[in-house]
């Protein structure tokens, strides 16, 4: 075998509106690029304590079990589902999307007796439709997606919580696309084990899942009458690394926990709520934009996340080649729809960084170009003024 | 809460010479930084093939399925035994260190009827040593450590291998820091499961678990009977993704991605064969400087690796203290030993980039002068002179 030279690194500059990734901010990349210290260097542990502290501070807990699994999003699902389930527990899982249905699977490879409960993709739960799941399985953990990223839908999470510890049971939450674009209260809602991914709202790469587990959740973890079945993802273990004897787990990926305290501190540095309030008014002005090009979302009415816009794609359209033409001629990713929704809808994110007027300006002329083109009529422009109507609202609003 | 703002990032430049994360080549903190596309980006697609191809050329193997677990070189492990075994598969793990413990952890979590096979820290395992383990527990898998990192031993894999596959079983190797230290041949030995990190010999922050799959051990994989029991790291379906079809399974960490494209670049611009003689003649070098200063060390003669340098610690002298010192005085981390180690041995990496004569001088002059202030006695000067006649040795070989 001859040795192989790969070409040079060249990564073309994007627009980031998909799904996630999505932009990274230049400060965080820049941290990226910090000089790499060992992962029991002094310098480090006070960093993991501070990046500890601002992880809290977003997800509105005192949870001491608060840090960063050393890897994406989805081994987040997997850290909270395998630490709370023992083989032969029973779970619930609220299933409207991809992400609630990847969660039966992970709950059911960790042993549990599993309910799933369903409600159409877009769709969200009412307390109501979990009541009956909850007084058969009398589960040990239910099961909820926040931000369900493959429609688009705003799961509300405090009567649900009430239901759940009425039933004796704990509250597991997918904040993947929710930490960072709308408000999580982790202590305020009851929630015993929340996840999220970098590469949403924080304006990160790929690669961290930020995660709190209450005290009662560890409480369970830690009087659990078999090992947690992942070594990796063990919180037992890794409260003693990220806790106050910083013994040596794995060794942890120290610049990419640069990245996630960058990140962090730029949402902090802006408020959080000032963040949320951002993601609100760019997805208005996209709403309002997208409307003028007849335009409709996925989501219900009343629970549409402001980062990720799920919208029908209009008729006649080839989804595929739309997006390929966004990327090519004008440097934007867009989402295409997963399962139900492939080919019928695209995911239209601004999350984080993204979340920007200039990008809001620059998708809706791309989009109407590219729709002109394809002999769809609206008024020239339309998308832009519509956008810059709902800013000046928001503007006046405040 | 109120809002937390933590101080600015300003990690401090070290010299890192411990176990692991090793110093980053500047080039690779520059790709880093570089900027983020999405993980179903045409230029990523093509970027994950020739990181593969560079892959397959270090680990010498033409296995299709070669390539980066999301996470740091323990999920390595995890993905490669949770993969082959099914609960009651009989595995044998040889341990003569940490991570052959560690190994053993992981195995029986994923429901392995597990056979030990010990050999003193330090010691290599000898063919006969597994003869009767073989015999007897009629294993579907072998698991070995090829570099264990917290003994220093350096284990030959040809002559197990044959053994092994004589009885029927699969080989698999953790190559954490073995790879791109010490030549590693996968189809040659016949290693059906290797595994290793970014963080050691690549030169390359910690992140990433670079992995290879034999045919023959995909073959086993795809005809299970249950499912593997971790989702995030389950290689049919991970084969999906980083196969032709490029299903969509998680978000890939793209900058770490980047990063560890260019440290292979960097590998095979440097050669691989070169690459391995820079790692043997920095180790030789500092082993004749060691040696000068009456520091001897814990792995068998002939079985030292050369890029982990476990020496024991001189008598009377305060470990911690000694270690301290090093980094805050000279900016240079090494490592103390672990489990039956710890206090006693220290651990001297020179793996990827921190292999560099200017690493081994800048490392002995320090340890000179803190010896000597501890009133240990040696003429001055003594190991820098030892370790450029071992230079200049090896200089006149070639």
């Amino acid at each position: 075998m001859p040795d192989t030279l790969a070409p040079e690194l060249k990564p073309p500059v994007r627009i980031l509106m998909g799904p996630g990734p999505s932009d990274v901010h230049p400060r965080v990349l820049a941290a990226l690029a910090a000089s790499t210290v060992g992962h029991l260097d002094p310098y480090y542990l006070a960093l993991m304590n501070d990046m500890q502290a601002m992880l809290r501070s977003l997800m509105r807990t005192t949870n001491r079990m608060t840090f960063a699994v050393s890897a994406t999003g989805s081994a987040g699902m997997e850290a909270t589902v395998v630490n709370l389930i023992e083989p032969g527990d029973a779970m619930v899982v609220c299933v409207n999307g991809v992400f609630g249905g990847r969660m039966v699977d992970v709950a059911q490879r960790a042993g549990a007796r599993l309910t799933r409960v369903d409600r159409p993709w877009g769709a969200v739960f009412e307390p109501a439709d979990l009541a009956d799941a909850l007084a058969k399985a009398k589960p040990k953990v239910v099961g909820i997606v926040m931000a369900e990223t493959s429609t688009g839908a705003w799961q509300p999470i405090e009567e649900i919580s009430r239901l759940v510890h009425d039933a004796g049971a704990l509250l597991l939450v997918d904040a993947v696309t929710a930490l960072g674009g709308i408000p999580v209260e982790v202590d305020r809602w009851q929630i015993d084990a929340l996840y999220s991914g970098t590469q949403k709202c924080l304006s990160c790469p790929p690669g961290l899942a930020p995660i709190s587990f209450s005290d009662r959740a560890m409480e369970v973890i830690l009087a659990r009458k078999t090992k947690v079945q992942s070594w990796y993802l063990d919180a037992s273990m890794l409260a003693k690394y990220w806790g106050e004897e910083r013994v040596y787990h794995h060794t942890a990926p120290i610049n990419m926990t640069y990245a996630l305290y960058e990140a962090l501190r730029l949402i902090h540095e802006e408020g959080i709520e000032a963040c949320h309030a951002r993601h609100m008014r760019n997805h208005r002005a996209l709403a309002a934009g997208l409307a003028a090009l007849g335009i409709s979302y996925a989501a219900a009415e009343g629970h549409r996340l402001p980062m990720l816009n799920a919208v029908w794609i209009p008729a006649g359209i080839d989804d595929a080649a739309v997006r390929g033409m966004l990327l090519s001629r004008f440097g934007i990713e867009i989402g295409g729809g997963l399962g139900d929704f492939k080919g019928r809808v695209w995911r239209i994110g601004l999350m984080g960084h993204s979340s920007r007027a200039n990008n809001v300006f620059t998708f809706l002329g791309a989009l109407e170009q590219l729709l002109a083109e394809r002999g769809h009529r609206f008024e020239h422009g339309a998308s832009l003024a519509a956008a810059n109507e709902a800013y000046a609202t928001a503007a006046s609003a405040t």
